[in-house]
């Protein structure tokens, strides 16, 4: 490298994930440049290519999925007329309250009726699908969108985490029969394990929410929760079972095959990939930085040329054939021929997080070799150049595994059964998930729950319904024969 | 096919395009279920699956061409604070008319400070630029977004041409000098060749826009236009150079190699997906309906099954194995299995513009052949099994071709050289240009250019910068020496 050009200071991410991890995570969203803070609204921020481009990758996997399943895509406006925000009941009460609201245009001109930046689709979505299914014939229908949504969080918000606006997919279905909602809730629930866990390598424990933490409007809510290494539960997506409710509100009626008009049944599914982003940042980053996985890093391989000026040529030559007989393999590749010190792209590209890491120097170019590095295990291998793409795609496979086994290496012990309040929070304190039998998760339980998060600082996640569970016991808060078996964590 | 189920109503579609245009135009976003105007709030339109997926193509190829050239995406925020949008002067006088501003969250508290609903994220992304640029090797940054954008349009709206919520990339490039910015605006009107002509097959003429009607803030604007069936020409994406007038309001600076403090120099680049889609839908329709290029097609190719019910397994065998050839080509292809005639069909998929048509009968399959029908000329070839991946590749490309040509076409003798008001406003009539002579289209000149367009109903869009033009005699208006050769047309 020629030397007269000055090179930015070598910054070496170090920082304990495991004890300080809300001073890890703002500062890799600093460092790598996935969020900038500073933009002075309070909840929305900037993302810089890196965050943009990992989460377009997620974004694909996402759409991918989504219509293999038959799900089509479409796209509603951004702003919802007031009225039709109004419609449910419930669902007023449970988003009106975070609304950001539209009236003023231009220089002093009012809308005649206030627009609100959709929190959610369902209002903006309900009244065109009353126009559009008219017969049995146009059942099922599944469409999505990707978009923005946006809502005033009144906690403190962190990027990705918690925003004020964020990216996701949200699907609107719409079936004759009940039945069928309850089969696409199914379906909703393993497309977030083949999304988030096969893919994103992040595990997630599934639960039915309780009456009061349900979807405002719907029936029933499936959802499935991370566990964030400060011993937090992160929500990460969320299907709804919403029952006739909507059609009623909104007049979804369809002519069945006897000719009868019936109210169609519905499902909606919303997962938020800026939020399931900030969970991989968090589940799989270590004190050097960023461990993405292959599947979804911007770049799956850099390559580092390595080289005095007079080996130049012969060293920039064989970088420019790697990078195409792997872009050639579809692998997404960046050689980086910067003007800085091999060791300053290391530091550099670990702390972005990039897998793979190729590194070519003269001794190699001689001996037809490369060295890869990959990130999850800070370990190098070298290989022959011809083995160069399988190997790459089989280490980017073990790459994803390993990461996916170390997340899932958090799950292990990390129910403990408890039935006491002592019991409870001190599992908590460990960062544990309390099992506990319970009153019930009808709407009569939510005193009790009440009750329990002040005593305990634990929220009652829901049920599993992966598995049958028979409550033994009385709940411990009011005494009362247990009918259900709850888990209680502490959660974003 | 089974006969006992209710068919739904054959539509053919049928309107003269040439000379019912507006009626046309209406009616296919209706019935080839492009955009839906019945939402309720003017210039929004929801987008179902037909027009998403087609714009999601048209997307992919112009982020390819982008990220080709080095541009990463990034992605910012949706609201601009009002302070922002107000430091550079003359950006406020051309964009705040049109803002859409939130002030109200929920049920009743209020912002501290307005935001915008962002009607282009010059004023967003500068304030950012001016942290993330620094030396001179961060530059060139060249970044660009995907989104939607507000403008409270007051004209009336059509769906795609003219809307309030619009789909496009905007791109926002930092050089360290103003010779990279010209070089960057050509690079860009190259981007508009490739993408809007070679790949959507949309011819355009490139203007360079007259002072009074550049992006306010900018030096100069540069803008593709084309040409729609009534006549009137269309603002395709147009780039601007900035010149230094946003580094200076938003103060982006950079150390440069000599370690001097310099301001930097900008382009902004905003092609609008939705308006091109809208010129798309225009310029390559026919009577029938849509006509889509081979290469944004969200499906390059249906399959008709053409059977009794004693030939179904057979047929429809046959059927799931040309899907799977073609879909292992990398072709998009949908088979139509659904319970209707086969003419109602072909009628639907001719009206929705699919390129090319596979009709499968048991006949076709005793002798291994295929019948391909292409929607451009609506011919029919029958060929061998055997040739299908081959013969529908290379049919997508004649199909691209001939759909070019044919817009091409209408290009032939659009200019004609005019020197007084009758022969301008004749030549408007006949939905031509005109071409002529002007005194200049430094804002001096815009009085002149008000005069014109009264006394004529056309507009000037500026003069060529891929011809060298001299004018000769003066200025239609005022009579003065004309110093440029300007172009006149009626426009959207």
């Amino acid at each position: 490298m020629s030397g007269d050009k000055k090179e930015p200071k070598v910054t070496i991410f170090d920082i304990d994930k495991e004890n300080n991890f809300p001073d890890w995570y703002g500062e890799i969203c600093k460092v790598a440049e996935l969020a900038d803070v500073r933009y002075g609204v309070k909840g929305f921020t900037p993302f810089p290519p890196w965050s943009t481009m990992t989460m377009n990758n997620m974004f694909d996997i996402l759409e991918e999925v989504l219509q293999r399943k038959d799900h089509l895509p479409m796209l509603f406006p951004t702003v919802i007329p007031e009225s039709n925000l109004t419609k449910e009941a419930k669902h007023v009460e449970g988003f009106v309250p975070q609304v950001f609201w539209i009236q003023d245009i231009g220089d002093g001109e009012k809308l005649e009726e206030r627009l609100a930046l959709r929190p959610t689709s369902e209002t903006a979505i309900y009244p065109m699908y009353s126009l559009w299914v008219r017969s049995w014939r146009d059942l099922p229908m599944k469409r999505y969108q990707r978009c923005s949504v946006f809502r005033s969080e009144i906690k403190s918000t962190r990027p990705f985490l918690r925003g004020r606006e964020f990216l996701w997919i949200e699907s609107h279905n719409v079936f004759a029969t009940h039945d069928e909602v309850k089969a696409q809730v199914q379906e909703d629930l393993e497309t977030t394990k083949e999304v988030v866990t096969d893919n994103f390598g992040i595990p997630v424990m599934v639960f039915r929410r309780t009456q009061w933490d349900k979807f405002p409007g719907g029936l029933n809510t499936y959802a499935a929760d991370t566990l964030m290494p400060d011993g937090k539960v992160l929500q990460l997506p969320s299907t709804h079972d919403l029952g006739d409710n909507f059609a009623k509100a909104f007049d979804i009626k369809y002519l069945n095959e006897n000719n009868e008009t019936a109210y169609a049944w519905q499902t909606c599914y919303g997962p938020a990939i800026s939020r399931i982003f900030g969970a991989l940042i968090s589940v799989h980053g270590d004190n050097k930085g960023l461990r993405l996985p292959f599947k979804v890093s911007p770049y799956q391989v850099v390559i580092i040329p390595i080289y005095r000026e007079k080996d130049a040529p012969v060293v920039l030559q064989y970088c420019q054939d790697i990078l195409k007989t792997l872009r050639k393999a579809g692998i997404r590749v960046y050689l980086d021929n910067r003007d800085d010190s091999p060791g300053w792209k290391y530091n550099f590209w670990e702390m972005k997080g990039v897998p793979i890491r190729v590194e070519v120097g003269p001794r190699d170019i001689k001996a037809k070799k490369v060295v890869l590095f990959r990130r999850d295990t800070m370990k190098r291998i070298t290989i022959d150049l011809k083995d160069l793409k399988k190997t790459v795609l089989s280490l980017g496979k073990e790459i994803d595994g390993n990461l996916r086994m170390n997340a899932e290496s958090k799950f292990v012990g990390l129910v403990v059964d408890a039935d006491s309040f002592g019991s409870i929070e001190d599992a908590l304190e460990k960062g544990k998930i309390a099992r506990t039998p319970f009153c019930t998760t009808q709407m009569e339980g939510l005193s009790c729950a009440e009750e329990l998060k002040d005593r305990t600082g634990g929220e009652i996640r829901g049920t599993r319904i992966d598995v049958d569970e028979t409550p033994e016991g009385v709940c411990v808060v009011c005494g009362k024969v247990a009918t259900e078996v709850v888990y209680i964590a502490r959660s974003y």
